[in-house]
């Protein structure tokens, strides 16, 4: 028997139809589509090739060598020249695609990827991320901030290179502008911050919790869009992804990895998309929003329904995702 | 240099980037997954495997022969027991998935397609999905029906056989309800319906008209969020589907089959999903908004941004999708 569930941050409801469950080795056995060496003498991205890309924006070193290195994305969604005004064509607005679109190249090697990395690789990803967000943030024509990474083809990846980007839009979308709206209600009406409610509650009752550390909280969702969608959230309550301390950089480091290791181990490295969704830049002294990461495995394909209606169908149950991951074991370092 | 648009009826914001634009060309070549053979013996909707399917709730047929089935989908995302109370399982609010999930198979042909079939046998299709539209949108418990259709196994379609899908679901979705409220919020403003505007405009422009005849419109809407999205609605302002007249089923169905067909022949049989979004039950009444097919060709993957923002970035101009499509010649019938 399906149940609905809401999302009492968004207000959003989802299916849950457990009945049409999938186990998770139904999931697995996709043919490898991974990069297998750790240099293609082709790809802009690896060491050597550095001539092949836009003007980096910053460089994490070690030593003579790069680490990290992030520029501006070659075929930009947003570009840094215009202003944000609007412009009337007959009936519609319009404005110019202005803000910021970067690249973040994780890692020299063609063939890493952030699951198996050592922590400290991690760490400087994630150092990355900070910079780069407090500066687009900065940016008095950006809105919102947000980071992802696609990772494999059915993820939108279309290069194999370990990357993710940064995009900062000129407006708040109006997706994002509901799910805040509804998140200060709830803070008008309770008086406490929804998400930091949610993870009290996660961390009492158990059964959807992925993993913890003293810093943050990784669990499947109540209502959850997909089968394995993990959020994973700072504990100390913080709006903005821009004010995380350098030991909270290495403490989401840690969490990032961890949730990405139970899924390639667990689920043999399927595609997936993460995205780290912060406050916008009008929102940010609120005190009902919580910067945190939404992480969604490509297992599922998005079809009419969803297109038609913004609500997800899951096939899996939130509580019995949360137990298999709690249970993939994770090789020592 | 990228642009913004607004879509005028939900406030949405869409990318239009067309330095990543891509020509018809670039989407064709993928390998057939088509089914060949007019009967598979194992297809539990090929004509002779009746029994393989839930009861029928309809059916459609031509001397002996059935020419369209209706059934309740075995494996429902809504099913037809239970009530719509909500109940309260720790912080969060959860209720059963009741509602209608049927499926209309199409035609008894396993290989055959919209795009491609007599205009008698889409009229036979349409009208089923009429009469199933009344049947569903009666259900008290029922708050929203809508009809979709997923060609393909990137568009979500798991079977071959020519197939759409009812959804009645028990709930307005957040995303319908917000869609709606700025419908009416510019029915308030301006006194008239922001979908006949729209079409109005469209057919004096001409810029992003596709085909239309004495009864239907099919358009790209200004702010498209896919490449070769292609929206139909009927002239007559109406905003429930089930007020469809018996001229207008088939006009309806010519309509369809034409930007199907267009599709099909234009840029070699993608898959794809279409909807019917019409309005909410409680909205019924309302004159502000308009029933229409949301066509997509799945020629682009949904990534972390889309998946972040909701904001979808279209690598394509509506303008040169609609002369493309305006130029594609069908074959006589």
């Amino acid at each position: 028997m399906p149940e609905l569930r809401q999302n009492l941050a968004t207000k959003e409801w989802y299916v849950i139809a457990t009945d049409r469950a999938k186990r998770p080795e139904d999931f697995i056995g996709r043919p490898p589509e991974r990069p297998t060496e750790s240099r293609d003498p082709r790809c802009a991205f690896c060491s050597g090739n550095e001539h092949m890309t836009p003007p980096e924006t910053m460089r994490i070193t070690r030593g003579d060598a790069w680490q990290v290195r992030v520029f501006a994305n070659k075929y930009p969604a947003f570009s840094a020249c215009g202003s944000t005004e609007r412009k009337v064509a007959g009936l519609y607005r319009s404005m110019k695609g202005v803000g910021v679109h970067e690249v973040i190249v994780e890692t020299p090697k063609h063939n890493a990827t952030v699951a198996t990395m050592p922590l400290a690789d991690v760490s400087d990803i994630v150092r990355a991320y900070r910079e780069r967000y407090r500066a687009a943030i900065a940016d008095e024509r950006v809105a919102l901030v947000i980071i992802f990474e696609n990772h494999g083809p059915s993820a939108g990846s279309s290069l194999g290179h370990p990357h993710s980007q940064l995009i900062g839009t000129p407006l708040v979308p109006t997706h994002i502008r509901y799910r805040s709206e509804e998140a200060r209600v709830y803070y008008d009406d309770v008086g406490k911050c929804v998400f930091c409610q949610m993870m009290d509650f996660e961390r009492r009752d158990g059964e959807r919790m992925v993993w913890e550390s003293d810093l943050y909280v990784a669990f499947t969702p109540y209502a959850s869009g997909a089968p394995y969608e993990v959020w994973i959230l700072p504990k100390r309550h913080a709006s903005s992804f821009g004010d995380t301390s350098d030991e909270e950089v290495v403490g989401f480091a840690k969490a990032l990895k961890t949730v990405l290791a139970k899924v390639y181990h667990g689920l043999k490295d399927p595609d997936y998309n993460f995205v780290i969704r912060s406050t916008p830049k009008d929102q940010q002294s609120a005190p009902g929003f919580h910067w945190y990461v939404k992480f969604m495995p490509k297992l599922a394909q998005q079809a009419g329904f969803e297109l038609g209606t913004g609500m997800y169908v899951n096939t899996t149950l939130p509580e019995h995702n949360a137990k298999f991951l709690r249970h993939v074991k994770l090789p020592e370092e």
